[in-house]
């Protein structure tokens, strides 16, 4: 179908295979054909992450609702926020609204949040620690390993949370591997389909911390989550039975593809931005060495109208993403993630050298 | 498609047109086209249910996530809940897993919950009451209008949530009139859509309760979740973009056929269900006078095998619902809500008749 190709950092583009798998008539989510439905779901979830022993909850809401389900439950006392733009701040304020003490170690926008910096923040008041894989505001990727090594060596009781809402399945990160408590994604980013799923990939640790946090609630209730998973293979409350169909679709594309494949693709998509931003005279908004994989921000130094420029692309079915907030004409940004290959790319960035005059 | 056509209580039959809606490719949530499908969602529903000052929220979760909101909003010390059946009791228990403190009037399972009973058990102490309209559980429809004119009578100041997540456009129940600060449900009801999305209907005093109350977290934020349609037309994170498409299809039909025409025909639908029980023999579960206009729950007193018959309808891609928890195989319940007419109707229960030998 013709339409605005979407090149933002989410929602993705979404697959003609994976929009029409939605539109499968429903099915009771009580009924053995729907566990078999959602245990694959996990099944291929644990398989394509190399997880062990974690527990995987597909959840219905955006990526937010992690947030409350980690204020909820995995922070006992207090936490560290790490943060370095909205979407990490957005963290901290939800921890804070959760009612629990925060310290924030607050990155400036545009930089990395580093282990050795970490360390210095943290002390044994803290019984977890959040921070971002991917900070879709800015164009930011963290070093998540090296963290979670450092962390849990000198604090192996500390929660480690990672959101990777705009990152996990297409930048390459294995929960496990990286020691974490908490790593949460949303279903509209590198996953390539409609907005509406959330997953979670929580450490036995982390379960068994949740089970010591009082008023969890009923929604973000994460051992209700798992237990309920455990007993019957199924969700406590009725979960969006069609975005599940296009999820199971999806798991079986990127295990084809593979993990290792699909993480390679978006490096190179990323590369080659950074230059063709170089090549003409742009430069990347991200810290050196630390640009997000997914999502290219690129600083507007050529003082171009990014308004106008997606005034332009939207006659050419194209669509990129202005700065974020503050950020607004003074950065722009392309989600390559999901979908979108090498030869997509080049297409994007020609329409924009030939509107732009590059 | 041939498929199991569902008489459950959720999720419902789904239209093939609204199937195909949900199909459509994404849009940016923070483009104007995203606005203009949001408001104009919220716009039919203010249309449909009659709202002059209301607030209309369309969030993405199942219906569960409203009992937090409701915990972490509108209940500030303490609340009244009352039961009488196991999602009823979920309410109850979301309170109390939100931190709240909650007296619980627990009517008998197939009893409805009573206004004089409700006076007798509400008291100053209380800052909330909880109710459901339509318990899924017994196929129990309880009087929400006389309820609310009795508790607003007396405790003007007292929050009245009522959880009408499977009867809400289906049994007529208009927010205002009956001087609620929170109705709400979810899609896969009586609004015939997949699961996935859930509508919360606010008063202005529940706005304004939620500013008071602390710690209400960010996906659970009524304030914020109302604040930011107010501001920008659109929702704090990431929404389910193609159950909204899907929503927007089906108000229009909704609004076509007309609210008090849709409930009529859903009264039809039960009254020809309960004749049918008598007729042969079997009887109403729940009390009488106060029987569910969109889940008939049937004793199963002819004592059948409920699992045996879903058995055999399923073989002609029917299929119905065995009774709830404790209930299984002594009642089985008959969902005719959403699309289904009374032609619809009067095959299934030719079908039953048939398997049975009635």
């Amino acid at each position: 179908m013709p339409h605005k190709r979407l090149w933002i950092p989410g929602p993705t583009e979404v697959s003609e295979k994976n929009l029409m798998a939605q539109a499968q008539p429903m099915i009771g989510h009580r009924e053995s054909s729907f566990t078999k439905l959602y245990t694959g779901i996990t099944d291929k979830l644990k398989e394509f992450f190399e997880l062990e022993e974690s527990h995987v909850i597909v959840h219905t809401s955006s990526g937010t609702l992690w947030m409350d389900i980690t204020g909820r439950n995995l922070v006992r006392n207090k936490a560290l926020a790490a943060t370095c733009g909205s979407f990490s701040e957005r963290m901290y304020e939800t921890l804070l609204a959760c009612g629990k003490e925060v310290d924030q170690y607050a990155a400036e926008w545009g930089t990395a949040t580093k282990p050795d910096a970490i360390m210095e923040h943290l002390d044994e008041s803290h019984d977890a620690l959040t921070i971002v894989h991917n900070e879709t505001s800015t164009g930011i990727r963290n070093p998540t390993t090296e963290i979670g090594k450092r962390l849990k060596a000198e604090y192996p009781e500390t929660m480690y949370i990672i959101d990777s809402v705009s990152a996990l399945g297409g930048d390459m990160l294995l929960p496990e591997k990286d020691q974490a408590d908490l790593v949460f994604t949303a279903t509209q980013k590198a996953f390539a389909l409609p907005p509406g799923l959330s997953i979670g990939i929580i450490s036995p640790a982390g379960y068994e911390r949740a089970k010591t946090v009082d008023n969890r609630g009923s929604y973000t209730d994460l051992v209700g989550l798992i237990d309920y998973y455990k007993k019957k293979g199924q969700t406590p409350s009725t979960p969006a039975i069609s975005l599940l169909y296009a999820l199971d679709t999806q798991l079986d594309d990127m295990l084809e593809e593979g993990h290792a494949n699909i993480s390679k693709r978006h490096e190179e998509m990323a590369k080659f931005t950074r230059t063709w931003v170089q090549k003409h005279g742009m430069k990347m908004f991200p810290e050196e060495g630390y640009e997000s994989i997914t999502v290219s921000t690129i600083a507007n130094n050529l003082e171009k109208s990014i308004a106008d420029l997606n005034k332009e692309l939207a006659t050419r079915n194209l669509h990129i993403s202005n700065g974020y907030g503050p950020f607004k004409e003074k950065n722009f940004r392309i989600g390559h993630m999901g979908l979108w290959t090498m030869s997509d790319l080049k297409e994007l960035l020609w329409h924009i050298e030939e509107i732009w005059n590059l």
